[in-house]
């Protein structure tokens, strides 16, 4: 019987702390009219994806099917859906948005009442043969013609990521100079999708030398700089690394990205930030952090927060589909089956050792 | 003779931590064509000079003339000063700018590179019989009009700090919430500023009656609220008297000000402040705060830090003279004459006790 | 039978250039999983609807219902309708919204692919006593509590053109000063949404004495200002009327807002907008203008053609709730039972001479 | 005698219609303190320069010495001058700044109280030996090092205009569709500077080759366009030609810069403007035009008219000295002496047939 007709399908669930599963599960099927099943071609794993697998997010159960990434083709639409036909082929935004809510209106669709984080989260996710995806306008989008395909990959949520959190909200702008605290994938994608706003230069801090040299390669060009950090003691003497790479005046550089998301680093970029100066808050924090408010508040300092709303994925993909950002695919360093799914959650996690970023997975 | 033949001045002076002393000073002259040297016709008190004068402020020097508020009229003028002639009477900035750096190009006067925070501070201030302002045509502005003169007291300093670093970087827009914590002189001046964005409503918390009081006389009115916070122990507990004043679905305030500047009013802000929403600081701070960035991140959060440049003075004389914002002088508590400014000092440090907000210093 | 179980409905329908006819038509029926059905309250005429009447809108056809605008309590909703139920009463917007396709996730749902002006437009309208809402979640609002109702009628589409055509896109802003060509119902809304961001002073221009009069009582206190141009003579003489209205340095209004829709206040417009100005075109123009933009160019004009997309009706109704905005009912002029809904055209067509501005239309 | 000490130089000056005269001038003095006196190394000719000396700028008397861009060494400053000193090499802003009045202080120094555009207009100008600068400070700038010499002279007002007036004011942003009407100087540098936003397309209409061919190399890349509209007839032929260039959706471009300066080519712009779009008005227009109102102002259009301020110039020069916006120099087509320099006017003046840009003029 072939695979359409099947009602069963494969999905990779999140089962207990340290543990995945892969299990046979019933075919999604339309619930509302709003929704698109989708059978999946690529998906990807994200830092949070791992987080879960972790034991961290209390909120998942045992038996989710996890993942929020990927390209799927559409099997069957609900009659409220009017952008999607079956056949249409599809890049999965990361975020449900009903497109309703007061957040939604207001562009903070991963604050949306009756969506946000759902994905591999709240509802089964996108690692699986098949998937179902709520409110589909507002959630799916054309794959644009003559775009390499596995680099699509990172538009679900990585580049989207970069360009609202890091770019746009970290205030990036013509000649400006701009410093990124962490260059795994989000940090890749924020330094990538800054370009867009031409910063006069910028600078990339990480421990490790495969990132640091591929934050090169996908920025290449006198204005990227990196350096690293490794064995680096504190916060003053990573800024003492970097003078030169800021305007003395400013004292610091205009924007500065945390892409890590823990205290250290956190600390790391209050230092590099200069007067009149914007942190962008993007990494993933578990715990407190220490404010110098005292020496940022008579620096004229303002720090955003936030998470994905993925409204700029149109814009990505237009983007893409006339050459630019384009080098965002050399974030997919790895390559693997489905069937191989619990191995690439392997290779990710020990991207240290693996110098994995993004991974590809496709479907048969 | 006349006090204007005379070549020497009375000014209260910084002596050492804890001691003011009013000392006789030649009168200031012109030292550069930018300059003008003004006669004192009144000034007042700022939380930072008592700063001063407990010995706070390494950088001040015994022998200071203290002050950085008030109004003058114009003596003389240096050949380059454009705006101003001998006899107009003035509104002085608390800021020095010299209009042309880096810096002040970009609407931050306060981290000019020939000024900022220099009156009172690194040069002879307000306290003065006479006083000389660098770079008078940025420095001051023609007193308008029609205007009670007492109330423009608040026009050097505190009203352009609550507008600019409060509802400004706040983001206050018409239909918002605005929670203020701490209702002083510049907390005060952040909520009657707001208005001028027309937030639907905006909660005061402070532990005095009499400062609460007072901010529903500035700001008659439905749209205002006072919470007292005298014995409420925690931000949770703050947060639970505001049950109501915000939108629910938000989840806290749309704007948070946080105008006391201690760690634990810090903390209450970021736990009043709601989803997309802004923290606005505008209190002094000395150490450095907590920041629960595990909490606020997912959330939307932005956290404004800035000092007052005063580029707003000139829209806010604009809207005294047209009859807006003129309860601002009900901050004005108490009067005394320039031969009484030591005692005005001792009745300003002990506000809790006398109610003083600003005092109105007047010159013979 | 009492008229809810009733299958027939009375409606207003166009019945050719310069007829209206009363007719029977069948009560409408969900037909959508987005829409509610409505039995109408109160509703109010547009100009819009008098240029239908008078067959200046050539997409209307014969036989369909009029009108935009109203407060009606919902009957039924469709299965996708999360925000709705069966007996709550609603502002209508005048704008249809789909939410979700390009120009609605801007923010512009006047331009919606699905939606944009359709009520009483290309699908029946609300001067009826039932009415059909397409995409109710997102064109339907509650009505808040405590808020006059009659007074809530300029809420569907009056006010909210005042505002975001008039007030945010001329960008008033605090100390500016703002001058109103036409004080008709949008002229007047636009000066009282103004007031939402304190300008220094709001110059009404009309020919008509009763509407300059009401300005004056609709926007209290010595900013609002009011120009008699009945016999005045061409856009030079008219400017000159206002000279010392606006700051002689500026050399006009910062802020000029065309509410009229002819050539000739168009050419007013451009005659009193000052450097650096903004004019913000409201006025329904059914003929090209002339643009001295060999004059404007050199003075930093922006000129602003839009038309509303309803956005701010949230804000306006929070901002009703607490008591601001609330002299927009003074607008309304005249009430009539829907019963002579024919004299309540003839009374708004013959404005300049029953001074009709707004007319309450209530069912019964 | 060495011509440093000579106190006579040579100037081109205005001399009535059609005729410019080379005349021996003193060397100009400082005579304020904020001034300085440059050698004069290189300067360029505007097509303001030519309506001058067509005799069609009626505020220029006879015998001004002409001319408002160039490159010079700083001879001489004044006792107020901060930024620079003796020796220093610089380029010279086409507009003079206080940096204090209303307007500077708006960021609107082309309306300066005290400058704007005075050099070779009311004051004169760079066409001359050696220039006296008014307000030295703001009206100069550091030559960054390493960067090519010859292609700073487009600094003091191509590309400011360009990127002020266009591409800021145009609000291009990443992903967007840009049409240029009219590829000279002017709208190349718009083209130019507004890849620093990263549309996803420019399209330039014109009707040289040789200016067509020239976009291509200074925007090399799948996203320059260009339309040859030599004898398109009209704006509907000129739009149907562009079809497929613009979103279909928006039905017309998200930005359309006018960069000609007549009725026709405006016309053009208000057809190719798309639903929400911006057009930007960077021609010299000296008549009136006909706008379209009623067509543009359902469609939600936006009308910017500006001159250069030439603040964006430090942003400029940070991204020349990194490499960007470095094809600016390709529009330098002619190199002549100062002595040469009526020849060059008469190249200039028949570009055209010369297929001058814009020509670098080197003192000897």
């Amino acid at each position: 019987m072939p695979p359409a007709l099947s009602t069963k399908m494969k999905a990779l669930t999140y089962d207990g702390p340290g543990k995945t599963k892969v299990v046979d599960k019933p075919k999604p099927q339309i619930e509302n009219p709003n929704e698109a099943v989708l059978r999946m071609v690529r998906t990807t794993i994200c830092g949070t994806d791992l987080h879960i697998v972790h034991g961290d997010v209390p909120t998942v159960e045992v038996g989710r099917t996890l993942g929020h990434e990927g390209i799927g083709v559409v099997e069957e639409v609900g009659s409220e859906v009017k952008n999607f036909k079956k056949g249409d082929k599809v890049v999965i935004a990361a975020v449900v948005a009903c497109a309703k809510c007061t957040f939604c209106r207001k562009g903070m669709q991963d604050l949306c009442k009756h969506g946000g984080w759902q994905l591999g989260h709240l509802m089964d996710g996108t690692h699986a043969e098949y998937f179902r995806m709520p409110y589909a306008d507002t959630g799916l989008y054309h794959v644009p013609y003559g775009v390499d395909e596995r680099g699509l990959l990172v538009v679900s949520d990585t580049l989207p990521t970069g360009l609202e959190v890091g770019a746009i909200r970290g205030n990036v702008h013509p000649g400006c100079t701009v410093a990124i605290v962490g260059a795994g994938p989000v940090g890749l994608a924020a330094g990538l999708t800054s370009t867009l706003y031409s910063p006069r230069s910028i600078t990339f801090f990480d421990l490790s030398h495969s990132r640091l040299e591929l934050a090169k390669r996908m920025l290449p060009g006198a204005s990227t700089h990196t350096i690293n950090t490794s064995g680096v003691k504190g916060s003053d003497a990573t800024r003492d690394l970097a003078k030169g790479l800021f305007d003395a005046e400013i004292d610091g550089f205009d924007v500065v990205m945390e892409a890590v998301g823990i205290p250290a680093t956190f600390d790391v970029c209050q230092n590099l930030v200069g007067k009149g100066g914007t942190i962008a808050n993007i990494g993933v924090h578990s715990t407190k952090v220490d404010l110098a408010i005292d020496r940022l508040w008579p620096r004229g300092t303002t720090l955003s927060m936030a998470l994905v709303s993925t409204h700029t994925i149109p814009r990505i993909l237009d983007l893409l589909s006339v050459g630019k950002l384009v080098t965002a695919a050399l974030m997919v360093t790895h390559d693997f089956k489905f069937s191989e799914v619990q191995k690439a959650y392997d290779v990710f996690d020990r991207a240290a050792e693996t110098k994995a970023l993004k991974v590809n997975i496709e479907f048969e």
